[in-house]
Formats: structure tokens, C-alpha cells, sequence
């Protein structure tokens, strides 16, 4: 007899993860994978964090400080707020997930970009809120759409993901005075920037931290840092916001390594300035590829592009599999013709076209 | 104005973890801190899994494998089970969240022993559970007791701890056939063996797994291992019972170091029965100082051990901390006359020693 589980956990889908290279080594029997599945950063870890993370191992015995204290205190410093503005996770997963456990309760609405990051959806579904899917508008979000979208169903929780997974666009800056004007202050709205530090059009939402007490915003060490195996995410908002979440999260979710290694990668300026550099280059390598092959591309702000084959794109992403290279099908995001790729380093992005050309001419 | 939240979580306590060493450091401003309060592994990580780790690091960048394949397949072989039967948590802790979150429903009754691990309250308030708690008998769970607290209040779950923290006892084992007896088929019953490897009686609960499908097991690789700042643990149990765990978890919640460091630490005999002996020599060592100074000490099978001050213990917890000594004061588990104290190192636990008389004396 099974044992009975609540109602919320049958509807949900599984996360579909972008296919490891290890799993796609033991299947395919392929020694030498190019992953552009996930949006890592190909320049690999910062130097400095790696040697950071190398020096703490000895203390991995010892439970790491819950509330992750100097990485705190150094965001908080970067970010011009007191430490209890600023909340880390075990990546910015666990943040929306906690934030969903302590402010959704069953039945409340939460909007929700679409496409966009799954997560919002599964940890909605998971504690029982209702999503209120508004449409992605020119590969970014549809702000006056979503905002009124949380006025008519007095939403809980609005979500916004700038540049958006996986389109890879932004909303204009100057319309998120009039979004939040509009929102009314008992709906959270939740500003995931995992991207952020690739977007070269300058937003900044820090001014509107300190006018809207409903506003908190997300960043993670997993995109541009280069540690998404370490599993680091922050938010940045109001300790009234926060203080309930310290309650309900698991006390030790954030492991000592990824503390150190984080704290330490903050400080690799010349890290982030070549993973910059690198994915300006790549992108106008791979624009030139979509281009040439006639393939409309979405204008991107991150390190990934959305790609329109203009066919099913299953079966392309398998056939690229098997040439050693990993993509993001979309399938699951609702874009069936349309793959996600991740820039590469220049081999990386030359080996993807390779095969690319190959498969579609084959 | 503030966000509406969840009623559960306003009920709930915050964890009291054991002071991080770094925090003690901080706030006396003393170099020399030795900490007894977190039954972490006084010997340290494994040297084979510090080895794994630090070759691993390089590849902090991608995101790690969400099942941890290669350490559920490790432990599937030891534990002579298919890999399906193994989920592997962000430490032990994420086990238990997200089984309170598939199977605990708003008004389920769940059965948990006190004093105990507080995780299982608070992960039951969190999704509006009903701790039905049962007091520890003779330091141990009182098996007849939490098996008619189940069928009277048709449980949804119960939790047994063994060896129990913080008393360190253990049921006898003769009595668990007739509690799986007794617990009904849809009470899930899940069985922490967080301290298992240090108990010396030989209990075995593989046979009960083979036969009940409603039992679950959780072991860690933060106690014994050594790898509490890693997050490690795992559960062992039926595929039907773990398979809504996978869609309800944070789906990249267990971080590639950890994974790759457990997987070696499995392997590391030595540093096991290293770690077993120092912890035996250390127990004859603190018994003989309980006895020595007339404090009722109750007999552990764990790598604690909960000693009764006849006193209220916090003044004595904070002296102790000024002579740089960390124990855990057990006024949190409502026990205020009694101290938790980790078996430390030959040094450590002299250090203690010299301390508590100390401080006993002034």
C-alpha cells in the first residue's frame, strides 16, 4: 500500500536538467564532450576561488555557519545595505524555493513568466499556489501585462528573471518604475538576475530595494563565477522580508566550501572581465552562424542563445549529442523547434557550429 | 506593510545550532577554541576524500549530477539494493524537508521521541503537521509506546532516532520486529541512524528494509566521515517511496564536492576505524570524569554524550566558552540541567576536563 502523499506533489513534472557530460560520456561512449547545455561559464572557476576552496578542505569536518556570516557581510558591503539584507542559499533555487514555503499559501495566485526558469512553476505547484502564466513579449517580460496580472489575482508573488531564461532578453529599464508603482505592496515581486553580470545595458536595482519593502532580488555564484557545482545563491531585500525564511530553511543548506570559494571569487575582478570578454566574442561568433544559416536568434543579454531551427529540434539536439555536443532542447519550456546554447569558449563554439552545419546538412 | 505569510511558520522555533568555532573566535577574541558541540569527527575528513575533493574542484563551473549518481551507485552496492533504492540529500536534513513535504498533509499526526533532533519538529510545523511527541525512555526510544501513539492517531509518519541525540541510546533490537508489527502500513517510518556507525551493539535494519515498505533509513557522511561541511547524507528505502522525493526536491541541491568526497571517504577504512577507536578511548576517558565528579552521565552509542549537571547547565555552557571550551547546552532539547559534549581528541577531551573542573569549582 503506498503511503499517501499531499495532492500539490502529483501535478508536478520533474526538473529537466541539461544533460551532464559524464552521463552523455557513459551513454554515448564519447571521450571528448563540448557541454553548452547549462550556462556554465567555460572559463571554468575563478583562480582565486579554486585556491580559496583548496585551503578550507582541512575544515570540511566542521558544520558550515548556517547563515553563511562573511560572505554575508562581504555582499552587504558590495551592496551598500546592513548584513540581514542579504540572504545566501544553497544556489538562488534554494531562496526561491524557501521563500515559496514561508509566503505561498494554498490557493494564493503567483505570476509567472513564460517561457521562463521552471522552478518558479514546480515551487509554486509545490506548495500549492496557483501560477498565472503571463507571456514572454520580444524575449523578455511583458511588465505592464504581468503587473496586471497580479492586481486582478491579488498574486502573493510575482516573478521576474532579467535577462530571462531562455530567451535571453531584458525588459526596458524604464518601465519597472510604472511595475512597481503598479504592484500592489502586499505581492512580492522577485527579481531573479542570475544573468546579470553579462547584461551590458546597465539596470541597477538597487534604488528600488529601498523604495519598495515587496521587492528582493537574486543572484548566484553559478553563471558568471564559474561555480555552479558549489551551489552559492543571494538574495538582496528587506530583513522583515528575509527574517522568516531564516525559520523555515534547513539550518546547514549552505556548505562551507561554496562559502569560501564564493567570498573569494567576489574579489577575481579579472575573472569576471575575461568571462565578459569571452562570451562578447562568442556571441558574435554564433549571431554570424544563426545568420548565415538562416536561423533567427533572440537578441541575448546572457551567456546563451535561443535559436530557431525552423524544425523539430529533438531530434537535432540528439544528433548533436552524438557529435560530442551538449544542447538545451526547449522543449520542455514550451519551444519545440527551438534549441538554447550556451556560449562556448572559441573551440567550444567552433566545434558546436561544426556539428551543427553537419547535422543540419545531414 | 508586510507580505502575508504561511500561519505554520510563525509557530516555529529557529534552530539552535552548536557555536561555530569562527563565531566564538569572533566574539572572545580567542585563538585557541576547541568545540565539543557539534558531534563532528574530532580526527577531521578523510585524507582519500580531502585527495577526491581537491581534484574535483577544478570543476566547480558545471552544475553537478542531481542524484549524485556515482555515490547512490557506491551505495546501492554496499547496501546490496538497486541504485533506485538510494537518495542522496543535501545532508541528511533534506531527506527529511522534502519527505515532510510529499507526505505530511495540513493536520497529519507524525510521531516523534523527546528530547530528540529538533529537525523533525520543526520540518513537521513547516507543512502543518502534528508532532505527537513520545518521551525517550532509559535514553532511547520507547518502541511500544511510539507504536501505540501511531495506530492511535493514525500517523502519518514516525521518526526514531538511533543512537538518539542528545541522550545516545539505543533501542533494543529486539523489540523493533514487533514495532513494524505493530505501526501501520501507510505510517511511513523513518529511521535515523545519523550516529549508526559508532554503535557497537551490531543492530542491522537491512532485513526490515527487505520487508517493510513503509521503513525508510537515513545515514550521513557528517559524523563519523567527517565531511559535515560538505553536506552528505543519504536515505535507504523503496523506489515507490523516494520517487515523489525526486520531483519535489530542489533539483541541483546536493554540490559536486561533497558528492565526490563521500564517495571517497566509503572507501577509507582506516580513517573508519581510526575514528571509531578514538572515539571509544575518549568515552572510557569521559565516564571516568563523570564518575569522578558524581554527574550522572547516560550511556551513549554515539560519539557524545549527555551529562546532567545538577545545576542549570547554561552559566556553566558559558563559562566553559570563556575558557574557549564549545559544548552544547541542552536547554534547547528541555533539558536545562545537562551539557552535550562531544568525545574529542586525547587533548581536547583533557582540555574539557581541566576546564569543567575548573569551572565546576569557582
Amino acid at each position: 500500500m503506498p503511503i499517501p502523499m499531499r495532492p500539490e506533489i502529483a501535478n508536478m513534472k520533474p526538473y529537466v536538467p541539461g544533460k551532464p557530460m559524464a552521463e552523455v560520456r557513459r551513454e554515448l561512449g564519447l571521450d571528448d564532450v563540448v557541454k553548452l547545455a547549462s550556462n556554465e561559464n567555460p572559463l571554468g572557476p575563478s583562480p582565486l576561488a579554486l585556491q580559496a576552496a583548496r585551503s578550507a578542505l582541512p575544515g570540511s569536518h566542521l558544520y558550515p555557519e548556517g547563515s553563511s556570516p562573511d560572505l554575508r557581510a562581504a555582499l552587504a558591503d558590495r551592496w551598500g545595505v546592513a548584513p540581514d539584507w542579504v540572504l545566501v542559499g544553497n544556489g538562488s533555487d534554494e531562496i526561491f524555493r524557501v521563500l515559496s514555503l514561508v509566503y505561498i499559501r494554498p490557493g494564493d495566485h503567483v505570476v509567472i513568466p513564460a517561457p521562463s526558469f521552471s522552478v518558479y512553476t514546480s515551487d509554486t505547484q509545490l506548495t500549492g499556489g496557483v501560477p498565472v502564466t503571463v507571456p514572454v513579449r520580444d524575449g523578455a517580460m511583458d511588465l505592464p501585462a504581468m503587473a496586471g496580472a497580479a492586481v486582478q489575482n491579488q498574486a502573493r508573488l510575482v516573478y521576474l528573471c532579467r535577462p530571462n531564461n531562455p530567451t535571453g532578453g531584458v525588459f526596458a529599464a524604464a518601465d519597472f518604475p510604472a511595475f512597481m508603482a503598479q504592484v500592489p505592496p502586499e505581492t512580492l515581486v522577485v527579481l531573479d538576475e542570475a544573468y546579470h553580470e553579462y547584461d551590458s545595458t546597465g539596470f541597477d536595482c538597487r534604488p528600488y530595494l529601498d523604495q519598495y519593502p515587496n521587492l528582493v532580488v537574486t543572484r548566484t555564484f553559478s553563471k558568471i563565477y564559474g561555480l555552479a557545482g558549489l551551489r552559492i545563491g543571494y538574495g538582496v531585500g528587506r530583513p522583515e522580508v528575509w527574517a522568516p525564511l531564516q525559520t523555515a530553511r534547513e539550518p546547514f543548506s549552505v556548505n562551507m566550501i561554496g562559502q569560501v570559494a564564493a567570498l573569494a571569487a567576489l574579489t577575481d575582478e579579472a575573472h569576471l572581465a575575461a568571462s565578459k570578454a569571452l562570451n562578447q566574442a562568442g556571441k558574435s561568433f554564433l549571431y554570424g552562424l544563426f545568420r548565415e544559416l538562416g536561423l533567427p536568434a533572440d537578441p541575448t543579454e546572457a551567456n546563451f542563445i535561443l535559436v530557431d531551427l525552423q524544425r523539430e529540434a529533438g531530434p537535432v539536439q540528439r544528433a548533436l549529442l552524438r557529435h560530442g555536443v551538449i544542447v538545451r532542447d526547449t522543449g520542455s519550456f514550451g519551444l519545440p523547434t527551438c534549441i538554447r546554447v550556451t556560449v562556448g569558449t572559441e573551440a567550444e563554439n567552433r566545434r558546436f557550429a561544426a556539428a551543427l552545419r553537419t547535422v543540419l546538412a545531414g
